[in-house]
Parts: structure tokens; sequence; C-alpha cells
């Protein structure tokens, strides 16, 4: 088994500007994560250009389709910005590549105290390794077909339509 | 689908005591790692004796495979010891009790800087959940059958029989 | 000797809301951060409103100045923000209150990675307690007095004027 | 101004390896723990052998002094075990060197959760900067002088003699 991992920013990867006090993007975190994780799975590390999702146009869910169709791997973990992740999911769902794809992110950047994007990273590398072919959204230790999933963006969690 | 996690010990919680200077058991780390990871899947954790498993006797094991049993639970996620953690999988993988028992730990306790224990814990609870029944060791990314699983001490890492 | 601690905002205490993904103020860090720092020397901490500095007005620098002279101790430290640090010194150098004041902040926010929050707060700690009477911005490792010091927002560093 | 910091290892320095489970030395974290904290002081970084102080005998205490007299900065701040702290001290007060020497030290090592490590660090610097030439040990917040100070060690605090 071989995981593709796809980085396109989100808030996982959101960094602090110290100059300007902002949260913006600069290296991706995933290399130093999936170090930290000491995988003996074999990982192919795919870097998009970062973005926050809801600057996401359709070009950029293209790109991500794109990605997903020239991989060899049977498994593919896509780290994304939560605000539009069921958008990009239904991009990628009825391509129907024959892969099992599965989107996930953080609510808490990777750097920040109490960050939820380790346990996600797990969480989307496991069950990329064991569901069926298809397109799905795994957030709050649950997972989301990709044509029943929203976020309730005032609770901050994933949950059916 | 509701999870049972087992909380058994091993470097996953342990602790640094600053009074001696070693690294033992206090309050388990589960309750803080569970809450930041902000979950919507329903968790019962249950908190058994917590214990390095170099120190782990018969009944140690017999009082997982109990916990176990009793769990109402078709999906359960057990936290371990590293050293020993394929021999508590060989107690429970032949009781065949028609759950998906996935065992798993880390090499740096939660505490410490670097550790693997959030992607690891991410890990088994999205494998728990995927899995058939049967009884699994998941670490390094990786899941391997209770039956063909290895720690390798001097690489730090488990592999196939 | 007893230290007080003014909480004023800045960097050092933003906090990340999750659900709309912003740096802002909750509950000040200072609290946890002074008790993992095991301190028998006297604190009172009190907390003012947390803003950023770029947000201050001549009232909020006036309160400031007003929370010291109100003070009974000695020594006080003042957790600010770092774009106008030099701007509250200047209020409170010329007000002669006889006590050694001493303004600190971060760069990176006391819950991100890297931050250098701790370290200041403890270098101000330091420098409150001994230096004589009188207005000090404590950054970088290094001690400017109140009417000798600006920040260099391109690089990021305090430096006399 | 200069500063001179030794590392010599303690509890500030411990890193846990992962093959074997123990808190050892390994490289020290003094280059990691300095950079974040942005300084534009400067700093003179010297590494001594790094041990728990439990384990030094004369000859190490004779080393440390030797550096500290070798030393041309005014300022030295030595990163010391809690152990032994103040019989290190009882060698460095007598000899009269002319420098404000600091020793301290962390109750929990920098790379654990809660340390104390870097308020230790950065109060040090600051009062290394500011008290007249002696020799100090700089623990919880306080200042106390070579030849008045111990370790309370059901406490975990340092305290007057």
């Amino acid at each position: 088994m071989t995981l593709r991992i796809l980085a396109t920013g989100g808030t996982f990867d959101k960094h602090y500007n110290e100059l300007n006090g902002t949260l913006g993007f600069a290296a991706s975190h995933l290399p130093a994560a999936l170090a930290r994780c000491r995988l003996t799975v074999q990982v192919e590390l795919q870097q998009l250009p970062l973005m926050d999702s809801l600057d996401m146009v359709d070009a950029d869910r293209e790109r991500i389709l794109a990605a997903c169709r020239g991989a060899a791997e049977k498994a593919v973990v896509i780290i994304h910005g939560t605000d539009t992740m069921p958008q990009t999911a239904a991009v990628l769902g009825p391509a129907a590549l024959g892969q099992t794809i599965v989107l996930t992110g953080a609510m808490i950047p990777y750097e920040i105290d109490n960050s939820d994007a380790l346990f996600n990273l797990g969480f989307a590398c496991g069950v990329a390794q064991t569901l069926p072919a298809g397109v799905y959204v795994a957030m709050n230790g649950q997972i989301f077909a990709w044509d029943n999933v929203q976020k309730n963006r005032a609770a901050g969690v994933f949950q059916p339509l």
C-alpha cells in the first residue's frame, strides 16, 4: 500500500507571520508532521498551491482533481480547508476515479496549541487504506460520503445533510 | 457507530514526574487528547490500570480481554505499550469476539515534543470503524493482523513476522 | 519582593478562534503561563482589557498608568502589544512613579509553536526585580530605557532610537 | 553587553530516547531555544559535557569554573541540573571572578509540555545583565545568593537556607 497525500492548504497548514501578525501560508507543515509519525507505509507527498479554501475557484478544484487522476496510488489523502471541503469533494466524487480519496483538514492550525490536525491526518491515513474506492470527508472522528456532508459553521463540526 | 477506547498506559500515557525526574503514570492524557480532536463520533473512554507493557503479566492481558468482551461497542481502540503489544494482541485474537479491536500506542509520550501519539490515535480510530471484525495492531501508518506483527526494537518500528 | 503583572493583551495573549479562523482575545494565557513557571515569588496578576496595541487610544494608556499608580508593588511587569509598546512606555516614563516598570510582549503568540512569549515573560520578571526605579522595554534579550526604544517593524525587533 | 551561556545538561536539556524509553542527553536544546527567543543581545553559547547534576564530580565543577574564568563576558548564564546547583554555585562563588554568574535550570525538560525551562532561561538572561558581580541561583522567579540557597526536593522548589 502506498499513500498519496495532497497538501492544498487550509487551516491545517496556516502559519503565523510574525512581521505582520496574520495567519497565512509559508512552507507546508506536512513534511515535519509526517516525519514525526514514524511512518513505514510508503507516502508520496505532493504540494499544490496552499490556499484558504474560501479563496478556491473552479480552477483550483480542477487542479486537485487532475492531481488525483494523475496519481498512481489507490489511496489518496487531501489536506484541505474546512470551509469548502464538501464542494471539492463534490467535484471529485462524480469523477469516479476508482481510488479511495479522503479529504480532511483541521479546525486549529497544526502549529497552534490544542490542534486537531495530527489526529485528523492519522484518521484520514487510516480510512484511506481501508475504505472501498470512493470520495469521503473524514472529520471529527467520523466518515462522510462526499454527497452527504456539510460543515456546520456555527458549531465548527461536520454533519450529514 | 460508537467507539470504545481502552487506556492501558504504555509510552503514550507516560508522564514526567518533576519531583523524582522519572517517567511514570498519573492521570491519563486521553481525556485531553480526545477533547482536542473535536469528535462527534460517540466515544466511551475506559481507563484500566495504566502500566508499562513490559510489566504486564497474564492477569493484565486477561483484564483487557474481559474489558473487550464486556464492551457493547463493535469498534474498540486499545492504547497500549509498544513493547508487548503483539503479546496482548495474541491473547485477544483467538478469542474471536466479533469486534474490530485495534491496538495502538506511541514511540514518544503524548506530552513530549514530536510525539506520534495523536496521529496513532487518529489512525486507530479510523481503522477501527472500517475494518472487518478482528484484532489488529495499527502503528507507523500500517495495519497488521494480530498474528503477523512484531516490534523491531532496534529500529523502533513494527513489521510483519 | 512581590511582582505585579498587568495583562493588556497584545500578540502574547492572542488566541485562535476556530469558529471564524481569526486571532483575537479570549481568556488570558497568563494564569496558565505563570502556573507552569513554578514561581515562589509572590505575584499579583491583574487583567486589564485585552487588546491589540494598534487599537489602543489615550484612555487605554491612562488606564495602564492608573493601574501602575494604584499598585502597591515596587516591581511591575506589563504584557503589552509590540506595535505601540514604546508609546505606552512614553506615557509611563514621565510619570516617575518610583516603581520599576518593565514592558514586554511577544512576536509569536504564547499558544503558537516557537513562541518567544515565555522567555520574554521570564526576562521581564527578572529585570523588574533588579533594575532601579524607572520604565523599561525588555525585548529580544535586551533592556531599553523608555525614551530610547523603537520597534523595527521590517526586522521584527526592538532597537534604540 | 554580551552574554555567555554555558550548557551543562540537567533536566532542562534531557531528551527522550524513543528506542529505550529513557530520558538522557543528545544534542542540547539551547540552540533551538535561543533561536526562538529572537535575541539581539550578543550570545556566546558554549556546550560543556551534558550530564545529570547528580552525576557531577569535582572535576565537572572545576570544568565549569574554568569555563567561567576563561570567558571574556561579564555576564554568564549556566544551565545546570537542579539537584546539585547549589554545590556548583558554592564552587564558583568563592572564586570571586568579577563576573555576574547566574545558574538556572528546569523542573520539567524543555521538550516536555508545561516546561518551565524557557521562562527560567529568560529570567536568568535578564538578571545576569543587571545584577552586580557575584554568583546567583535563579529559579522559581527568585534570585538567591550562592551561599544562601537550597533545593527543597519534596516541594520541588528552591529556598534560602
